[in-house]
């Protein structure tokens, strides 16, 4: 039998991934399982997103065009002016989710054996688009300790070699939900430019932002605006996930024209997605303000909870709708996988991501795992009561955090 | 400013894409273009898949499952075994079209440096999947005197080397409507074994045969089962390009679990699309059956009259919707480029695809073009009558074809 490629062989099975199973065995046995382990929005997609699918009209579901309907990047266009970014139409090319937009940047502008570096812990699944593209993922580390604040200068530079092609960051971050400051946002400006390198901006969650913080978005930084690859997405705002529409903006005319190949070969992103997130952007302010206050409510509401519990520990969250939390448990891939084969509380537990799976680090984040607020505040609560009985229960439970 | 890849700069800009600026141009000026250039069907999608857009009845458009949803696989199981091919639910990877399914079975198969031999004339977005994957596409070549049939076992085993480790066949076959026998299957067959092979097996136009000859599945072919990739696609069958719904199958364990990670790490296929395609395999008989007449009709409708047209020679085709056609000219490329840029007749232009996109040897295909049936018989036949003159008038005419 011929064999897979070595690539495939080296792809990341995410811890998440493998948990998946063990829930769903759980769920078969009567458990309740609050699911925090994914960043899968509960709240409602914008009505004006939902209706816009029963109004098509179209006798043929066609291909649209490879770079996205154009209506739909025009929306867009305005929509980022709204946050001061600016773009033009012909900067925005919309893909199969935001996804999609991360493997053509890569794909685009990294060759084999070219770098790129990424504070850790960060989204699993750029380690798997890197080694599509035969590219390597090199981490410089943030800490819980430091609530996950951007690495210095210099922790930066020491990392930086002639392969190196860029910086990828997520801001506001999944996994940590840290936001960038102004002065971070600088340094990494200046080893962009010093280093005349990609700076890759994952910024699909601008949308929540807690703290009177600003967000700063790479487009935002003077002079180097023709080396900002805007990774953007609709699924998070908007609450819809399944529809696949993302976007990568660039100025840079050269690697527009190279992600307009990769985007002709595979011809056109979905045509329904697009009609949706088209309607989506016009969703109204009262919805964008729930969806935003709910939001609010849980963090506040998850993070003072979790804080209650002997021994855990979360910083706050400044955006995104996700927290990396420190468990006083001796490995927390043993625990997640613990609470979904062993426990259950009143006939209920709980599934958390380890946060191993966002390190690169060998050991690093062994204690922590990330959970997302996508439940409402009634099964939070129910599910921090079930953390904390849990930890009274695990086997493998240490004092300190 | 930061260089983009080599990849990037490698990717194939198609023949065909180089001319949507004059055609765009062409409108413009009032000029009614003919398209024949692309594969997009003009028929109505079935019904049952408009209605279901129409009754999604969800709040929250969330993600599928990373395989697909299981009520479409199960579908789809059935769909095959229609044909004879005997796959299980498991075997069945949903993917966001054909084009994903084409490029995570490279992916997942294919290391850099890696060869696969390809039948030229072929679709063109293969190459540009194999350089996504770093992977080497080699040609054995076809042609239009043979009627493109399959090259002998003596001229794919010349090619094999160390690195092979597919072949890769469209049957029925874009760009050229052929179809595959038993005796050339059963030929593929015995090199794929013989040599550990993948085979990857482009079947999207299987509902569109229209001789008397049987469509063979790889899957049909006895004693190779572990190593068929098979391509699908709802696109074409359906005319609902635009939703984006492909699958990958294959009985390979490894590379199941492989590919699975490349969906996973992309997150999911289009919910939409899903939900649309799962309701078009319910399509009527009568209407895959006024499909299946409506491109009867067009192919001796289109190939007659090309066949009547002096120095214009076309083989028949007996699948899909596509043929290949040699004409009278010194350089197709540039004929058709003049028919955009220069030509009318009575107000109106043919818009055809230069054959040199579909081959890789120098030279191969250089007064030929892909027409693509998917226009109505009246336009088909005022495009035939603007062809002709078209002919007429070029300056680059020969006499031969």
């Amino acid at each position: 039998m011929p064999k897979t490629s070595q690539r495939g062989n080296e792809m990341p099975a995410s811890p998440i991934r493998k948990l998946v199973p063990l829930s769903n065995a759980a769920k078969a046995r009567g458990v309740k399982v609050y699911h925090l382990n994914i960043g899968q929005p509960d709240l409602p997609t914008p009505q004006e997103g939902l209706d816009a699918l029963k109004h098509i009209d179209r006798k043929t579901l066609e291909y649209s065009p490879s770079e996205g309907l154009r209506s739909l990047r025009e929306k867009l266009a305005e929509y980022y002016h709204r946050f001061d970014i600016n773009v033009d139409v012909d900067d925005i090319i919309v893909t199969s989710g935001g996804s999609e937009a991360v493997l053509f940047a890569f794909m685009a502008c990294l060759d084999p054996g070219d770098e790129i570096i990424v504070p850790e812990p960060a989204y699993a699944n750029y380690m798997a688009f890197a080694i599509s593209a035969g590219a390597k993922i090199v981490t410089v580390p943030s800490s819980i300790e430091e609530g996950f604040a951007l690495p210095s200068t210099e922790e930066f530079e020491k990392l930086i070699t002639p392969r190196t092609k860029g910086i990828l960051i997520c801001n506001p971050n999944n996994p940590t939900g840290y936001l960038y400051t102004q002065k971070e946002m600088n340094a990494i400006r200046d080893i962009v430019k010093k280093h005349d390198l990609f700076l890759f901006s994952d910024e699909v969650y601008r949308e929540f932002c807690y703290t009177g913080a600003p967000y700063i978005s790479a487009f935002h930084l003077p002079g180097i605006e023709n080396q900002v690859v805007l990774i953007d997405s609709v699924s998070k705002r908007y609450s819809e996930c399944g529809i696949r529409i993302g976007a990568l903006i660039t100025k840079h005319a050269e690697l527009k024209k190279n992600v307009m190949k990769f985007c002709q070969a595979r011809l056109s992103p979905p045509l329904l997605g697009q009609i949706v997130a088209e309607a989506s952007i016009d969703a109204s302010k009262d919805y964008m303000l729930m969806t935003y206050n709910e939001y609010v409510d849980r963090r506040k509401f998850l993070i003072d909870g979790l804080n209650r519990i002997p021994g855990v520990y979360s910083p706050i969250p400044m955006g995104a709708f996700y927290t990396v939390v420190s468990l006083p448990v001796d490995d927390a891939d043993k625990f997640c996988e613990w609470c979904l084969r062993e426990f259950e509380f009143e006939g209920c537990t709980v599934f958390m991501a380890p946060a191993s799976g966002f390190y690169t680090t060998p050991g690093k984040g062994r204690n922590e795992v990330r959970m997302a607020y996508v439940l409402n505040k009634e099964d939070l609560g129910h599910a921090l009561k079930v953390l904390a009985e849990a930890l009274k229960a695990y086997p493998g439970r240490t004092s300190a955090c």
